[in-house]
């Protein structure tokens, strides 16, 4: 074959008239996604485009509607795993990008683990594999052949390093060793799932670090733990009460965990939001991780471990979003600025809808050039309405609107997803106007969370007086608690509410179910001004007060 | 509780006395990981810490020892899968962050789909399962309870997609759609496995796109091998041939597929180093992707998937590695210049010793700040001679040493890693040097790495003249070919080696495998120039030539 032939038969392209782009397609590919986002044919006039389901009475339906329709999320034939789609997927690489370059400069390296663990590695740590092991998926089979010993999928990847740490770990100079890893887990539950809080695949990231010391060890879990609340509070306008779980709540497996709690006003639910865990030397005494000291003396080694998760995106969209759709907090929304012409009617020339489009244009690219995230939405198949529908759906943060009248004045009209507000805007300094706005946005999106959030919390001294009522009010409630496991377990069974008899189907149900600590905040109790009185009892049983707990019904 | 109490019952740690730091300790953190990594105690004295086989006549346990002994990799006991320590997994995060960019730029937006795919839908596209099904990983078990029905683990993930990319693709306008995720495959693979090369887990980028015509696919699949040749050529230093498959060699299920193939001179092998796939309307057929064109007819998709994964690692090392270890290209090297003192002996002083070290932590100092990544090593533990064998080992392109002389005339003397080279630099002017010499090394080591392929590339225009011969010679060979499946089985058949009648492991054996057509390279034949005389035949038949195969044995 000539070159031509070669073409025609390689795949019948003609190789002659394709040019292998080397000029970035910005304005055409940016256009194709938003057309491709985007649409929604013709035919789906008839079909509801918006959320019929509102937060304040059907949570449960409003949730999923807003990930489907939102385009966070999309069903998967394999029950409890979904799909999470490019709008939900982008912010997770925000927050990985975040909290990678904030554990580099730490001094943590990454590093991939396999994600296949032997039964025999999987059952070194007895506590640990009694809480995980009714959730870990085998492998039996590959092809047609049956496994000579099958293999578990990682829940959670303690028992796939630490025999390898066992091995690198010698001398106190290998210490501390400092590793991470970015990648999905799998726990097989049972429980009814719920798309981002609570599926069978999910992503993470897993850090397990080892020293020669418990100080070391101390310091990073709170270090972690606070890296984890800014995740939250600095990116997804999300607060996070920090604390420390109890003993029955902490990880199967270790010393103590430190947990940050979020919460869900619209179903009063705590919701455990990123852990950052004291092994001790648990996991050192099972795998034998020891190290000579510089006395020549053989230790253990004192680890931690701390993971963060794909939950995050379910609590920003339960916290954020509203009857209209998501509200995407500026720091991680994909495309936080939208453009579009507007007031074009039947009267309209075409030369100035033309001009309207280019001004859109043109925003766009000088919004683009400073680093902000816009793009313009310029169809003409839809109307205005349908756009702002739309974008607002998506939970796009600031509307540019630019109307004849705009254009005269140079002018463009921004509107507040989170607000609605709308103000004029001057096109000549659009960009320091736009990046305030977002950036107010972003900080009153998280103010106006946490003051939502604190407004739910609850001192209850007795638990007689209004403990289960706070509950039921769908707030949280903090109260002085004797710190003992008999009488977690009396709280929970005795604030369960009762069946209410209705038909809702089990999961309807499990808002009445009993309180667990969320934690024992250090808010509280590293607060000298809120020790207790002498005498103060437990609010639950007749046992001193040992420290305060924060309790809730959850996820 | 008071506040001190709770510390000492919450983990035993003196809150009190813990600072969560705000400051990065960034000294004292990149020390602690230089001793953390660069460590081996006393005892190892014995151990011989270089490497042991040679690369030339022992390649098989060279390649293995270097990823062992460089900390690229760690051996586990699930057969077939690997730990990516942190100095090969830097390297991949350095691939993801390029090409992740790259295809950003034409508007491809990152997402996550499930890992576990069903039965019913791994069968839909006959020639794919036949292809995959022997290798797929199944998960029949959850805790203690058999699944209902079993899933498999993605070997790649068309089935896992499509289905999805058939319910959202509806309209001209929902196109082209075009996702890529980053994530775990598995492959149980029952030939041997191969550190990066060959193993039953591996990580991936896949891309899979969906369009309305074949012309727009067509245009991406160049484009994304000219990609996937970029991040080896541009990053890794090592060059690529890129060319279409045979008919043969394709993708099971796709329409045709276009490659990068590497060359790994030490054993004259050729490998499969990216694939772009055109899909063509096969999966559209069997997943029923349709969308109504701007006519309202109904159309099939086209598609294209593309994927680059974790061998890209291996070949690196395979091509750049030499007798004292791994060298790495400056553009993915993590730590691209080390700084250590030299020329202490006993009569330095304490004074003059300090003063040595401070100037390695400066001049660390100034390389860092202007982006250049560099560390010191001033341990005293261990001699000078001890360090560059370390540094060496681990692939650091440039040694800084000072030493008293250096000290006095504020220069530092630079050694390259893949030359050996030495010069001495001016202080003053370090940085721009220091770049300069970054920046020189990485076109040199593709350049000569590009010589040492090309070298390796013989034309043969028959069979009998010389086939074999360059097989054995560790060539590969360009010839003139009828494009048959049947000459290509001969071909294969015909120039396996004979047994050597050694007692070496049936890999050993591998080299001596019958070459395959590695690609049908589009230098050779979209270049008008080497278009066939008339009358000319195929190499290994006489049938009449269509086109030029590369053909080679490989891994």
């Amino acid at each position: 074959m000539d070159a031509h032939e070669f073409a025609k038969w390689a795949g019948h392209f003609d190789i002659a008239s394709i040019t292998v782009p080397t000029a970035t397609p910005t304005a055409s590919a940016s256009k194709n996604a938003v057309a491709a986002a985007a649409n929604e044919s013709a035919e789906d006039d008839k079909v509801i485009i918006g959320l019929t389901a509102k937060k304040e009475t059907d949570f449960k339906n409003w949730y999923r509607q807003l990930l489907i329709k939102a385009e966070m999320l999309e069903y998967y034939d394999v029950s409890g795993c979904y799909v999470l789609r490019p709008n939900s997927y982008s912010i997770w690489e925000y927050i990985q990008q975040h909290f990678d370059a904030g554990i580099k400069k730490l001094g943590v390296r990454n590093c991939y683990f396999p994600m296949f663990v032997t039964e025999d590695m999987l059952q070194k740590e007895k506590d640990h594999i009694e809480g995980f092991a009714p959730e870990v998926a085998w492998v039996t089979k590959a092809g047609q052949s049956n496994l000579d010993k099958p293999v578990a999928i990682r829940p959670t990847s303690e028992t796939v390093m630490y025999p390898t740490y066992a091995k690198w770990i010698k001398s106190w100079r290998d210490l501390p060793l400092r590793l991470n890893q970015w990648c999905n887990v799998v726990r097989w539950e049972f429980k009814n799932p719920l798309p981002f809080i609570r599926t069978r695949e999910f992503l993470w990231q897993e850090g397990h670090t080892a020293f020669a010391t418990k100080a070391e060890a101390d310091v990073e879990v709170r270090h972690i733990l606070q890296l984890y609340a800014d995740v939250y509070e600095q990116l997804l306008a999300v607060p996070m009460m920090q604390g420390i779980k109890s003993h029955k709540e902490k990880f199967a497996g270790g010393l103590y965990t430190t947990t940050i709690e979020g919460f869900v006003p619209s179903t009063g639910r705590g919701i455990q939001a990123g852990t950052s865990h004291c092994l001790g030397q648990n996991f050192a005494n099972m795998f034998d991780i020891t190290f000579l000291d510089d006395q020549h003396q053989s230790q253990k080694v004192w680890q931690n471990s701390w993971g963060l998760s794909t939950r995050t995106l379910g609590v920003l969209c339960m916290i954020h979003g509203d009857n209209k759709g998501l509200v995407l907090p500026p720091r991680v929304a994909h495309t936080q600025v939208v453009v579009m012409p507007v007031g074009i009617t039947a009267r309209t020339t075409e030369q100035e809808r033309l001009a309207l489009t280019k001004a859109a244009t043109d925003l766009v690219a000088i919004l683009n050039a400073a680093g902000v995230r816009a793009t313009d939405d310029c169809r003409t198949q839809v109307t205005p309405g349908y756009k702002f529908n739309h974008w607002e759906l998506r939970g796009i943060p600031i509307r540019l609107e630019i109307g004849p009248r705009d254009l005269a004045k140079k002018e463009t009209r921004a509107v507040r997803r989170d607000t609605g507000e709308a103000c004029n805007l001057s096109v000549a300094e659009i960009v320091v106007s736009t990046q305030k706005l977002l950036d107010t946005m972003q900080s009153e999106m998280l103010a106006r969370a946490t003051a939502e959030r604190d407004s739910r919390i609850r001192e209850i001294m007795l638990f007689e007086n209004g403990f289960v009522e706070a509950l039921n009010a769908k707030c949280m409630v903090v109260s002085p608690w004797c710190n003992r496991e008999a009488c977690e377990d009396w709280v929970k069974d005795n604030s369960a509410r009762q069946d209410d008899g209705s038909d809702a189907p089990i999961d309807e149900k499990e808002p009445s179910m009993g309180a667990k600590t969320l934690c024992l905040p250090f808010a509280y109790n590293e607060d000298p001004s809120r020790k207790f009185k002498e005498g103060t009892k437990c609010f639950a049983c007749d046992k001193p007060a040992d420290l305060w707990a924060l309790w809730g019904r959850s996820y």
